[in-house]
C-alpha cells in the first residue's frame, strides 16, 4: 500500500453492539465499542484508521458508518463468531450504569494487528484493551510522534505490571476520574495527575464527565469545562469521543504545543457533547466539520 | 453623613464564630460568617460596608481584620449578647460537612439597618439571612444598579413565598448545585438555572463548588472551572468569597455587561480558591491585589 493511504491518526480498541437502556428510551445492540466513537470523533478532523474485531454478524450498514466518515478499513478483522455485545442499563441521572452483560466473543481472541501502511503513523490512540496487547501495537509502530493511552479499572485491578509497562512508553494517558484515583491511590485529581507523570507519560488527561476536563504536564495545567447539555440521551462513548476529537484535531494540527493542546481540548469537549445528543453514534456522524467548528467557537466565548 | 463615604458594595449577612473541624486540624471560634467573608472578597476591589451584627464577645482583633481589610463598618451593629456561633465538621474529601451547633445569639433578632450613607450604593450583595429581612434591606435602598440574593436551604423550606417575593426583585440569584435543585426541583442545573430565571432575577450563578460554576441569563451562559487547588485546608466560606470577589469586581468595573462578568467569574474564583487555601479569611486577608490580579492572568491562560 503506498504511503498515500498512511492515516494521520490509528485508533485501536474495541467495536461492539451496544444495548443501553436509559429512563427514556431503549436500544439494542447500537454501534458501539471505544474504537468506533474515537475513529467516527477523530475523523471529523484528520485521516483516521481504525484497528478492531468484529463477527460475522456485524452488519454492512455498520460498516457504511465508517465508510461515510471516511475512516480506513484496513486493520478491521473480521473473524468467526460473534460481534463483542455489551449492555448496560442508565440510572435516571446519567451518571452511574450498572452493566448487565460483557459478552466478548470475537474480542476475547482480538490480536491487533497494525496494517503496513499504518506502521509510520504519527498518532496513535490506544483505546482500553488488554495492556499487553497495547504493547504489542506500540511493538509495530515505528515510533509514532504523539501516542494517547486509555485503561480501565479491570486491568489496573488485574494487569497492573502490565499496564505500568505500557504506561511508560506513551506520551498521554487519559483516565476518567474514578480510574484516575484507582489508579494512583490519591484522592485529590491533582494529586493523582501528578502521580501519573512520575510513571512516565509527559501528560495526563483527566475526564470528568459533565465537569470537564484537565490535562496536565510537568509545568502547566490545561482546563476545560464541559459544554452546557441541557438534556443527556446517552453518555456512553462520550469519553471514547473526548480521545478521539482530542488526538484527530493534535494530528489536523499537526503538532503538540500549548494553543493546539488547548483547541484539542475545546473540539473534545464538543464532540463529546455531540455524542451524548443520542444514542450510538447517531448525532458524531450527523455533523459536520463547518457545524462543529462554529459550536467549537460559541464554547470558547463562554469561557473567560 | 458625606456622600463621599458611600461604598460601593453594600454587604448584608452574617458575621460569626466558626468553630471547624477537618481531618487535618481544628480551630475554635474563627471569624467566620458570609459578610465576613463576602466583604473582606469584594473590599479586594471596591469600597464595601458590611452590614451585620455581632455581640459583646466579638473581639478587636476581628474588628481589626475588616478594619485592615478597608471596610466600612458603620452598619455592623454592637448588640447585648453573644456573637452567633456556628461549629461543624468537615469529612475527609472535604465536599461534605455535618453542622454540630447553630447558637443564632444576637443573629436571632438581627434588624438589618442600613446607614443613611448606604442608602444609595450602586451594589448590593444581599447573603443569605431570612428572606424577609431580604426584603427589608431592599425597603431601605434606593434602587442599586445590580443586586445579588443568596439563600439556603432552611428558607427554601420554611419561607418560600417571602423568597419567592425577594427573587423577583434582584438582579442574580446565587445558588449552589444543592439549592438549585431544591428551588427549583429540576435535576439538570441548567433547568434549574433557567428557572430562576423564570423566578424573575435576570442571571443565575451555580456554584459548583470543586467544578466551578456557571452565569445564566436569557440569552448566554458563561462557565468557569474552579481552580486547580491541590490542597484543601478549609472550604468554609469559599462560597461567600466568590460572590464577595463577583460583585466586588462588577463594582471595581463600573458595570454590568459580558466582558465584566467574565472577568468577575475569574476573580470570584480566584478569592474563593485562597480562602479555600486556610481556615477562616486567614489568607485572603494575606493577599494584595497585585498577587490576586497576576493569578487571575494566570488562570485565564489555563483556559482555553
Amino acid at each position: 500500500m503506498s504511503t498515500e493511504n498512511k492515516p494521520d491518526v490509528v485508533v485501536v480498541g474495541s467495536v461492539a453492539f451496544d444495548s443501553v437502556q436509559t429512563s427514556k428510551a431503549s436500544h439494542e445492540k447500537l454501534l458501539g465499542g471505544s474504537a468506533s466513537y474515537t475513529s467516527v470523533a477523530s475523523a471529523l478532523f484528520a485521516q483516521t484508521g481504525i484497528v478492531g474485531v468484529v463477527g460475522e454478524d456485524f452488519p454492512q450498514d455498520y460498516v457504511a458508518v465508517f465508510e461515510t466518515a471516511g475512516i480506513d478499513m484496513q486493520g478491521l478483522q473480521r473473524e468467526k463468531g460473534k460481534t463483542f455485545h455489551w449492555s448496560g442499563v442508565y440510572e435516571e441521572d446519567m451518571n452511574n450504569r450498572r452493566t448487565n452483560c460483557t459478552d466478548l466473543n470475537v474480542f476475547a481472541d482480538f490480536n491487533p494487528v497494525i496494517p503496513d501502511a499504518y506502521r509510520t503513523s504519527h498518532y496513535l490512540c490506544l483505546e482500553n484493551i488488554a495492556p499487553a496487547l497495547q504493547g504489542h501495537v506500540l511493538d509495530q509502530m515505528e515510533k509514532p510522534k504523539f501516542t494517547v493511552l486509555d485503561t480501565m479499572d479491570l486491568w489496573i485491578n488485574t494487569a497492573r505490571d502490565d499496564l505500568m509497562g505500557v504506561i511508560e512508553r506513551v506520551d498521554l494517558l487519559t483516565v476518567n476520574e474514578h480510574e484516575a484515583r484507582h489508579l494512583t491511590g490519591k484522592g485529590s485529581l491533582l494529586k493523582a495527575a501528578k502521580k501519573i507523570l512520575e510513571m512516565g507519560p509527559k501528560y495526563a488527561l483527566i475526564k470528568k464527565g459533565e465537569h470537564g476536563a484537565f490535562l496536565l504536564s510537568k509545568d502547566d495545567i490545561l482546563i476545560v469545562p464541559a459544554w452546557p447539555l441541557i438534556e443527556v440521551a446517552d453518555p456512553t462513548g462520550a469519553g471514547d469521543t473526548f480521545a478521539g476529537g482530542f488526538i484527530g484535531t493534535l494530528a489536523a494540527l499537526g503538532g503538540v504545543n500549548r494553543e493546539n493542546l488547548l483547541q484539542a481540548l475545546v473540539n473534545a469537549t464538543v464532540t463529546a457533547a455531540y455524542t451524548c445528543e443520542a444514542f450510538s453514534v447517531d448525532r458524531l456522524r450527523q455533523i459536520d466539520r463547518a457545524e462543529l467548528d462554529a459550536r467549537a467557537l460559541e464554547f470558547r466565548r463562554m469561557l473567560p
